[in-house]
């Protein structure tokens, strides 16, 4: 195994490589007790996010690559979630004997590629050894105008930015299987529409889609103290839709209404529709959330827990 | 086992609990996507520290409580090393099986009394299961002038806040059968001097010592371009030497000069030695770190890697 020293360098080859504008803020990056970051006029917004081997992920099934991937753009999704932008990343790794230099730049590029597309970089870090690959990712960015799951309004429209299920749908065929799909490439590293969420700037309340829209219409509904009426007629038509039903069935609605890890987002809107967003249902008076045309609804969402 | 989101509630209902005056800068806390923090005009210090369980603390030794707090003071160490003062912090957690209201409840108070010593508040975290306790904590600051590894000038004294070897010397006594010393306690949960540290602002260079006082002052001496030479005559009179060494006898170098986790603060200074600080040494031209009247050096610093 390699040493700690030879792991730190590497990770630090590789954060530091994914040069992007946002290093000009950056005064200490890697290297030091903590990174040092210059003053901004916007408010802050942090999240963390945490995955673990055998549960979030399996390493038959994702290259490493993808699996940084992945955790970087839950953590990601949070950030343009909340209406902000990612800027700062830092990350920590519980690692397994067999991690050697090739194994931890794989991981770090995989996660290094994801921040790139936003114009986000890591400056910070910390690894220990590990039974389990663990793998914790913070984000700090910036934001103008907070957007919270408490702002839904009766008479919203409830927005979407794309299909959600499909990584569910890919684990479905993964523990079936199969080895090869587009929803199997969803699972092990969802696309992320981070262009879209920026969009939903004007909206009254917003989620990504983590656990299951049900789920996250749920906190919606309950922090807002509204209900939400999905119209499934408005779900079958989202592009998508049919290939997803056509793959896996009488599955369809359990995995778009409780299929999590696509981190599609989900708003409720009284300004005009954002462009490319498809409209799913409204903001009515009674509380909780009820799906037209759906009699049975999944009990809950895509857990990992 | 409890379902999640009756451990977020346990989780939520501790840290809402440890009120503070940051929290007037809180806009949005726990409970949505992503945290939200009130524009400052001090530069941020980002730092984060990762422990597992089996490396980094056992639970028949320690008590969640103690664990919790000790992870927490690494990373508020961090901070404060960079000469910043800690604010916000998010907690990533890997909860084995047996985790239930109670034990998660005892890890979270942990965090939040050792996050309270210093007026920092927890704003959002992330809990999964996982085969071993992994506790991952991000810690968000301030700073004005932030202190870094590669001030260091010919010149300086070496100035430390205490005698580090305490914690190591604890777990010398764990390993060894014993249950209860002051040591001991020390392993468990280090007294941070976090205090002492804010009057090393006016400082050259600093580190807190989570790896071994010669680890660290290598890093300083190299990122520096310098050599630093401390004088084990001035060692020796630092405040529980003898205690140290008649406890440990003749690892007593072994344990001051390579043992961890105490996280005292050492540092290099050309002003006012600051109050309660003591001088150990001095920096000069010749690079690498030598110690007078010590002829066998450890190797390593006390590495979890």
């Amino acid at each position: 195994m390699a040493s700690e020293s030879e792991l730190i360098a590497a990770l630090s080859a590789v954060f530091k490589r994914s040069d992007s504008n946002v290093l000009e803020n950056v005064i200490i990056g890697i290297g030091d007790d903590g990174a040092v970051i210059a003053p901004s006029s916007h408010k802050s917004v942090l999240a963390t996010d945490m995955a673990v081997e055998g549960v979030h992920f399996k390493r038959e099934w994702s290259t490493l690559k993808e699996i940084g991937a992945k955790i970087t753009a839950a953590n990601l999704a949070d950030i343009y979630a909340m209406g902000g932008d990612p800027k700062y990343l830092l990350v920590s790794a519980g690692l397994t004997p067999d991690f050697g230099i090739s194994e931890i730049t794989e991981l770090a590029e995989g996660i290094a590629s994801e921040a790139k597309l936003v114009g986000a970089s890591v400056v910070g870090g910390d690894i220990s050894k590990a039974d389990q690959l663990v793998i914790s990712i913070s984000v700090f960015g910036e934001v103008e105008n907070p957007i919270t799951r408490s702002g839904a309004k009766v008479g919203d429209s409830v927005v979407i930015s794309g299909l959600p299920g499909k990584s569910a749908a890919g684990l479905m065929q993964l523990k079936n299987g199969s080895v090869e799909s587009a929803f199997i490439s969803a699972h092990k590293k969802p696309v992320v529409n981070y262009e879209m969420s920026k969009r939903f700037r004007k909206v009254n309340s917003m989620c990504d889609v983590s656990d299951g829209l049900l789920s996250e219409l749920n906190h919606i509904a309950s922090a807002s103290k509204v209900g939400i009426e999905l119209d499934s007629n408005l779900l079958s038509q989202l592009p998508g839709f049919s290939d997803l039903k056509a793959a896996t069935n009488e599955e369809i609605w359990d995995l778009v209404l409780a299929g999590g890890e696509d981190h599609v987002f989900v708003a409720t809107t009284s300004a005009e529709i954002p462009e490319g967003a498809f409209v799913i249902g409204k903001v009515v008076t009674e509380s909780g959330v009820r799906v037209s045309g759906v009699s049975k609804l999944p009990a809950t969402g895509f857990r990992h827990f």
